[in-house]
């Protein structure tokens, strides 16, 4: 496929079709959109940007970059029981970059647009002599008063996280050549969390109705664990024992990976709750996995292991 | 001024003090921010990036670009006769930026946001090796169903822009070096402008009240109203004799500067507009100058000066 790689050209043939017909888009000929306000609703919005070499490889394929980086927002926001609705685009292209890569990135808008009905609303598109960088702000409805916050968590809460950890870390491992001896479904299973994440929209509901904190794991989860306990002042404890991992997780660990990394790495995009004792158990039923809990504190987290208090060195999580 | 350069430390340090005491931020101590439904409103949404070396300059202060960056958006809100409301930011750093960059760039933030009565809401921060890159998602309020688009022209309509076209693009080329024979108030009028847009909020109601089509002028004059004549699917007729221009404009091109380049150049950031007989009666009494008008057609711009119609060989504008 080729094309005219102008500015004007890429959005009339790539993004006009995906703003299709909502009211919001204006069908790009504006150059603003324009949301109505939706009665009983606020808005959540999250931003979430990704660069070339930081959050995704070179190599990494752009249909699935486009992908990811539409679920790592949709991740936001379901995180905060929020509905997916629409989000604003922002593309900063290297200069040179082949219309080809652009219609590869469109065309997995397109795919996930549709998977999560989830509308382009908007955006910009400009040219830069750096790595290529893509920026989304996201938009959500989310009942009056009632979006979480990772700030809302209480000392007795449970701690729970809604699926596996430490896949997509792992899965950037495997890329750059570690874990060769795996079994090929293995690495398929560990790249794909890493290239594709899965918003868990599934939980939405149960979070907003049971949840006292949540928000999504991004920056992995002790990282995480420790925004949600400064911003909540409280302490969380959390059971490495417990934490949920996956057949593919257990054999890397078992061909040399630290259960450690699992829990400092990052691109997780699970989402991480508190909750009092019939909240975890209504979440549980969902499908969450109880992993520690919270205590007084001032925005502490301790991590146990065989019931002893385990040090964690390296707490934060730096991009590729 | 020195500080801590980690991702969290600028954000508490720098972008905190931004939010404020806003409900839609949650003190940035969450990572979405949460907007209220207001009844009887839209919400207008723009996105505006800018890119060092693309559209500013490497010398260009940094407190002077943050003001810029928020300027343009807020002149795309008004524009369409909203009320600016906040906003979400993406800072793309360039690896190795030092702090008192960021520094300045937020002190810029926090004198136009006290300016506009318009707060920050959210946003992601991330490096780059490429160039700094920002990037604004800006949040205004319209009556329902009343935010002005640029597809509204309609035959018959006169044309109309808020203010002097041209000044912006001179000031660019001030600091390249040329016209060096102005007389310094003139090169400071020039660059004042190019710098430091004025966003016309002053002019929002009126436009909100008699305008048919609105837009804000980025891209240049003629390509801007390229655009609108697209969108409205009508002809527009622009009479170069007719655009306003400053004193210093005209100094310029006494000097040498050719009247073409002013309104194919960029960055005016003045409110281009069309109405009927009446609405125009009133919007050149609130100040704008009337510059033409619409005929039928399919997208055309054409331009006369001295009642004939001249060729503009570069109707689109190329940044920086």
């Amino acid at each position: 496929m080729t094309g005219d790689n102008s500015e004007f050209s890429v959005i009339d043939r790539l993004f006009k079709p995906l703003a299709g017909l909502t009211a919001e888009a204006r069908g790009l000929i504006d150059d603003v959109a324009v949301l109505g306000a939706r009665e009983g609703y606020d808005l959540v919005v999250t931003t979430d940007a990704m660069v070339e070499g930081v959050h995704f490889l070179s190599t990494d394929p752009l249909d699935q970059v486009a992908r990811k980086l539409l679920r790592v927002n949709i991740s936001d926001l379901v995180a905060k029981g929020a509905d997916p609705y629409g989000y604003q685009l922002l593309t900063a292209w290297p200069k040179g970059m082949a219309y080809e890569g652009k219609a590869a990135f469109a065309a997995g808008l397109r795919l996930d647009q549709d998977e999560f009905d989830f509308d382009l609303f908007g955006g910009d598109t400009v040219s830069t002599e750096g790595p290529l960088l893509l920026s989304i702000t996201a938009f959500g409805h989310a009942p009056v008063g009632r979006a979480l916050s990772r700030a809302g968590a209480r000392a007795g809460d449970h701690v729970l996280v809604g699926g596996f950890i430490g896949d997509a870390h792992l899965g950037l491992r495997v890329l750059r050549g570690e874990f060769d001896e795996l079994s090929e479904a293995h690495k398929a299973h560990l790249v794909q969390a890493y290239r594709l994440p899965q918003p868990r929209d599934d939980l939405a509901e149960v979070v907003l109705d049971h949840a006292h904190a949540s928000m999504d794991v991004s920056d992995g989860l002790i990282a995480d664990a420790l925004h949600m306990a400064r911003a909540s002042e409280v302490a969380l404890v959390i059971d490495l024992d417990r934490v949920p991992t996956s057949a593919a997780a257990r054999a890397a660990i078992a061909q040399g990976a630290d259960v450690t990394d699992l829990i400092t790495g990052g691109d997780d995009y699970q989402i991480l709750c508190t909750a009092d004792a019939a909240g975890a158990e209504a979440l549980k039923a969902a499908g969450f996995y109880e992993i520690g809990h919270c205590e007084a504190g001032t925005g502490e987290v301790s991590v146990i292991s065989g019931g002893k208090v385990i040090e964690i060195e390296d707490k934060g999580w730096v991009h590729v």
